[in-house]
């Protein structure tokens, strides 16, 4: 099945949207979110393959929680240290689970079985800057699987892998797709999920997109895109 | 399993934790919640034996959310018109999915293949008072399966049924007790589901509760209390 795709204006635009039209607070849209990230791993790598799982970044701070609750041992990698009411919040939730965060992302990953990307999301654009680019390299590097949420860290939105530097040569084992794929995902070969079982139809319907078929009650669903699908 | 119990007093203190020390919103709190109880729905009531619920009250509105993007046909019965910013948001969300209200339990009920009672939660005490009276005794004499949240409504939380009037033969086919079962359990006969899989040990702990043993990526678990265990 070869879903449409949202590119990062409306993506953005449709973020917008839920939050106004929608009534939906970014708590929850954060918390459904990570949700599906958490479901996402457990589906590619569940605890037996390895629960020492490295997760980088913000968005990812909800799928650790859910992946410790799962029997993971998760570890932050969160180095932007931007005051941010929410994302102090989840980190506590962190803390009082006694999740350790780390700076050394290359030293943690040696020891990783399982990474979470979520360290760009769908609103990246422009370049790389210090220390991701050294991350994403680590990133593009080892053999440890990679899960990145809404797009591969350095990809464009739009077009994929950069030509040259960090990321040019990244390809993470798996993607999930918060509510929609982004165009990006023409380049993409591994295995793909959407996650976004809360997109009411008429959001849907005013973005063009697909609502994939979840099954159970699973908040993620694997899909395939075929290349050169509508954009 | 029997799973130690949690009184009307501390269900009240441990909430307050979880959203100050806990640094949990009350949206996330909500939303996790309401997923549980949506779970459980699904667990003993799989749309294959009838998509009709109907969804008593304002700590329904996030499972019925849920329940509708699994395929249900969720209706709200929600007479209590107080302003909530909060359930204003989740009676929202539900509007937008073309989610119908009503303001008639008993006939919405002769048409539906399941109830979600959420009418009182676990800070119930003292008397019925209407419209809830004849909702009460609507749900205790329906051969309609309903699943209670916390508790069966009209049950005291410590000493379970009331001796007289709505409720006294109110048996409920299920009952979810969210982060952990309250000392009414002891009373109830049927299928029991805790579900509360964010509840930190540090949390648990203070409360002298168990954590039980989640499956997979469950939010929920089926559990039994035995007859006179601790409260």
């Amino acid at each position: 099945m070869a879903l449409r795709t949202l590119n990062a204006k409306n993506a953005a635009a449709l973020d917008k949207d839920l939050m106004s039209v929608g009534a939906y607070s970014l708590d929850q849209l954060m918390e459904l979110a990570g949700l599906s990230v958490s479901q996402a791993v457990y589906r590619v790598h569940p605890p037996s393959k390895g629960r020492k799982i490295l997760v980088a970044c913000g968005d990812g701070l909800v799928a650790a929680r859910h992946l410790w609750h799962y029997g993971y041992q998760p570890t932050i990698y969160f180095p932007k240290k931007t005051s941010n009411e929410l994302y102090d919040r989840l980190a506590t939730q962190l803390k009082n689970l006694d999740i350790p965060f780390t700076e050394d992302f290359e030293n943690s990953l040696k020891t990783s079985n399982h990474v979470v990307d979520a360290i760009f999301g769908f609103s990246f654009s422009g370049e790389v800057r210090d220390p991701f680019r050294d991350v994403i390299a680590a990133m593009e590097n080892t053999k440890v699987p990679v899960l990145s949420v809404d797009a591969p860290s350095s990809w464009s939105i739009e077009d994929g892998p950069p030509e040259t530097g960090p990321g040019a040569k990244f390809m993470p084992a798996t993607l999930i797709s918060l509510t929609a794929p982004k165009p990006l995902v023409k380049h993409f070969t591994g295995t793909h999920f959407v996650g976004g079982r809360f997109l009411p139809p008429s959001v849907a319907e005013k973005y063009d997109l697909d609502i994939p078929e979840y099954k159970g009650v699973d908040q993620i669903v694997e899909v395939s895109v075929e290349k050169g699908s509508k954009t």
